[in-house]
C-alpha cells in the first residue's frame, strides 16, 4: 500500500534516538540493575492537590466534550502565569491554545506557520524530536551549531549568516535541552532583532522556564515587536511533574491561536476536561512541591558534580537549568553513541549519547537527574569506571 | 505574519457548522430554558469502574510518560474486542496505535496515506469535521451523494464513477452520522471490492459500531484483501460515553502502525497513562451500563419517532443505530440552516442544520437523543410549533 512522504520524514533519527532508552526499559523490566538516566521524566509524582483536583473533576462528571480552545478559566491562568512570569504584558486568554502537551503545540505551530519547503533555523543540539515536529510540516531544519568551547551559547553572527529568502522561523529553547544553558539578555535582544529585520517567526520553547535555578527567565515576546511574532510553547509536564497528563499551550498573536483552535478541532477536539481542571489547580494554587522540585534538581546536579570533580576522564558542563547534565566523554576515545552503549551493556546506566541531539554535541552523553543523590552517586561511580575501562583499553597494547 | 496555506484548508463551513452550538451554550449559560440537541455528546457520565480506574491510577502515580504507540495490554484488548466484534481474526496488539479520540486517528491515518493532491471518496452528508482532518493531508474530498430518496444508502455505482487517477483512499462511517444508518453486507462487499480494484484504502470510522439497535455491525477489514488496506478508526466516545476522555484508536497493518506511532511522538508523546489505564478497565470489564445506554437510545429514538408521528410537516428517518435522528422539514418551505436558525432563536431547541452535512441532507436537521424522553417529548414540541409557526408565516397573505 501507498503511505505519504510525510512518514519518511517522522521516521528519522529522532526517533531513533530512544532505542538506548527503550532497551534500558527492557533490560530493568527484566530484573536488572538498570540505572536510568536516559529521558526527562520527573521522579517525582505530581503534587497530590492535582491529583485531587483530577479525581474530583472525574467523580463530578467532568467527562464529556471540553472547549476546544481549552477552558476559558484555564487560558486565564496561563496568561496571568505568563504575563507574571516578564512574558508579554498584552497576553490575555485570547492569546492562549490549550494543546495535548508541548510537544503536540510545537507540532501544531509549525502546521499553523510553515510551508513546506520553508527554513526553520534550530540551534543544535537539541532536543530530538523537533526534527520530526517540523519536518511533519515539511519544512527544512537549518542548523545553528551551539558550540561546546562556548560553552553551548550561541553566536547570533551564524544565525545571521544562515537565514536565507526561505527562512520563515527561529525555534529557540531556554533553558536548552540538552545543555542546561540559558539565554541571557543581549543574546535574546540579538536574536529577536534577526527575528524583526527578517520577519522572521519566532518559536520559543519554554518547557524548563520554571526551573532555572539562579537567573531570571527571559520571554521573548516581552520584547518590542516581538508579541506578533512569537509563539511561545510551554507546559506542566517539567514544572509540575506532570509530564504524563499531556497538558501544555501557545501562547501567540490572535491570529494565530484562532488557526491552532481549528487545527485541534479536527486533530484533537479538545483536552480532556479533568486534565484542564487539573491544570487549572496547578496554577491558581502552585503547590509548595514546585520549589522543593527545583531545589532537587539543583542538589542533583550539585552531587554530580562533586562526584565527578577529580575524574580524569570526565568533564561536566554545569547546568543552570532543568533537569540533564552534559559530561564531556571525549577524553574516554570513544564516540558518544559507543560509550552509551557500552556504559548500559557493560555498566547498566542509560544516558543518551550527544550526537542524537546534533553533532555539535559529539563528544557527550546527556544524563538526567531524575534519580536520588543515592542512585546519581552510583551512576557516577559507574560512568567513571566505564571511562576508566575505555581508556584501559584504548591504551592497552595489542 | 504569515500563515500556512493549511490554515485555509483547516477552517472551512465545518468548524463553522458548530456556531449554532455554541450560541446555544451560550444562551443555555445564560439562564435561558434552551434544549440542546446539537451534538453528539451522551448525557450519561461515564460508568462508575471506569472513573474508578482513573483514579485508582492516578493516585498509584501513573502520572508519568506512557508508551507512545499505547500500552501492551491496552492494545491486546483493542485486538480483542476488534476480533469479537467480527473484525480481521489476525489482529493483534501490533495492529493498534492508541490516539487521542477517533478524530485525531482520522486525522493521523489521513497523514500518514495521503498525498496532497489525493482524492478521498467521502460519502455525504457526512461529519462535519471530516473535512478539515483530510483536507490537513492535502488531500481533496470528493463527494459522493447519499440520496434521501434511497433512505442514504450508497449507491456503489456511483462510488465508482467517481474513481479517478488520483483516488487513494475512500472513508466509509458505519454506522453513519448524522443519518444513524448502516452499512449491509453487500453494501459493504461492494465498496470493498472497489477498494481492491482501485488499490484504495479504506478509512472505516466505526465510532458508533456499539451502538446498533438490531442489525450486527460488519467490519470491513475481515472481508478478503482487506485488512493489508482498512484503517478502523475508532473510540471509547460514543460507546462508554467517555467522549471527554480523548482516547480512540486505529486498527491497521503493521506498516501503517509503525508510522502512525512516529506521528504520535512527534504530535502528542502519547496518550495519558491514567486514561490507558481506565479503557483497559472500560474493554476488559464492559459494564452493565453499555447496554443500558444503548436501549436509552433506541428508547429516546422511539419517543422521537411517536411525537412527531402524527405532524403534517415533518417527516422523521429511522435510525438504526446511534444517538441521531434527521427530521425532513422539507414541507416547511425554510432551509434547513433558517429553520435550525429559527428554532434556536423561537423556540429554544437547538439542532444542526443537514447543509452542514452536505447538500444531500439539505432540507433535513439532526438531533441528538441526548437528552432524556422528556426533554424529548417537550423537543419535538417546540420542533413542531417552530415548523407549524413556519408553514402560516409561507401561507399568510402579504
Amino acid at each position: 500500500m501507498h503511505y505519504s512522504r510525510l512518514t519518511e520524514r517522522i521516521a528519522g533519527d529522532g526517533a531513533a534516538a530512544w532505542n538506548i532508552h527503550y532497551r534500558a526499559l527492557e533490560r530493568q523490566a527484566r530484573g536488572d540493575d538498570v540505572i536510568i538516566l536516559s529521558v526527562g521524566d520527573p521522579d517525582f509524582t505530581t503534587p497530590e492537590p492535582i491529583v485531587e483536583s483530577a479525581v474530583a473533576s472525574l467523580r463530578g462528571g467532568a467527562t464529556h466534550y471540553a472547549d476546544v480552545q481549552g477552558k476559558q478559566r484555564l487560558r486565564e491562568l496561563i496568561a496571568d502565569t505568563h504575563r507574571r512570569q516578564g512574558g508579554a504584558a498584552t497576553t490575555t486568554a485570547a492569546n492562549v491554545a490549550v494543546m495535548a502537551g508541548a510537544q503536540c503545540g510545537l507540532y501544531a505551530v509549525a502546521q499553523c506557520v510553515l510551508e513546506p519547503g520553508d527554513e526553520v533555523l534550530v540551534p543544535e543540539p537539541m532536543y530530538v524530536t523537533y526534527e520530526a515536529a517540523l519536518q511533519a510540516a515539511g519544512a527544512r531544519l537549518v542548523r545553528v551549531p551551539l558550540r561546546a568551547g562556548n560553552a553551548f551559547q550561541p553566536d547570533p553572527a551564524e544565525f545571521a549568516a544562515a537565514v536565507t529568502p526561505r527562512t520563515r522561523a527561529m525555534l529557540l529553547n531556554s533553558p536548552h535541552n540538552p545543555t542546561g544553558q540559558i539565554l541571557g539578555r543581549e543574546h535574546w535582544a540579538a536574536l529577536a532583532a534577526l527575528c524583526r529585520e527578517h520577519d522572521l517567526w519566532l518559536l520559543s520553547d519554554e518547557v524548563y522556564a520554571s526551573l532555572i535555578f539562579d537567573e531570571a527567565h527571559h520571554c521573548p515576546d516581552a520584547l518590542p515587536g516581538m508579541a506578533e511574532r512569537t509563539a511561545v510553547i510551554s507546559s506542566l509536564s517539567k514544572s509540575h511533574a506532570m509530564t504524563g497528563w499531556r497538558l501544555g499551550w501557545v501562547i501567540g498573536p490572535e491570529t494565530l491561536v484562532g488557526h491552532l483552535s481549528n487545527l485541534a478541532l479536527c486533530m484533537l477536539y479538545g483536552s480532556p476536561d479533568f486534565i484542564q481542571d487539573a491544570a487549572c489547580e496547578a496554577l491558581a494554587h502552585p503547590p509548595a512541591e514546585l520549589a522543593a522540585m527545583r531545589e532537587t534538581y539543583r542538589s542533583r546536579r550539585d552531587t554530580v558534580f562533586a562526584a565527578l570533580a577529580d575524574s580524569a576522564t570526565l568533564d561536566v558542563l554545569r547546568p543552570e537549568a532543568g533537569m540533564f547534565m552534559m559530561i564531556d566523554i571525549r577524553r574516554t576515545g570513544l564516540s558518544a553513541a559507543d560509550f552509551a552503549d557500552r556504559l548500559l551493556e557493560e555498566h547498566g546506566v542509560s544516558v543518551l549519547s550527544g550526537e542524537a541531539f546534533g553533532p555539535s554535541a559529539a563528544g557527550f552523553v546527556r544524563l538526567s537527574l531524575t534519580v536520588d543523590a543515592e542512585r546519581l552517586r552510583e551512576a557516577c561511580r559507574r560512568l567513571e569506571h566505564c571511562a576508566a575501562s575505555c581508556l584501559a583499553t584504548v591504551a592497552a597494547p595489542d
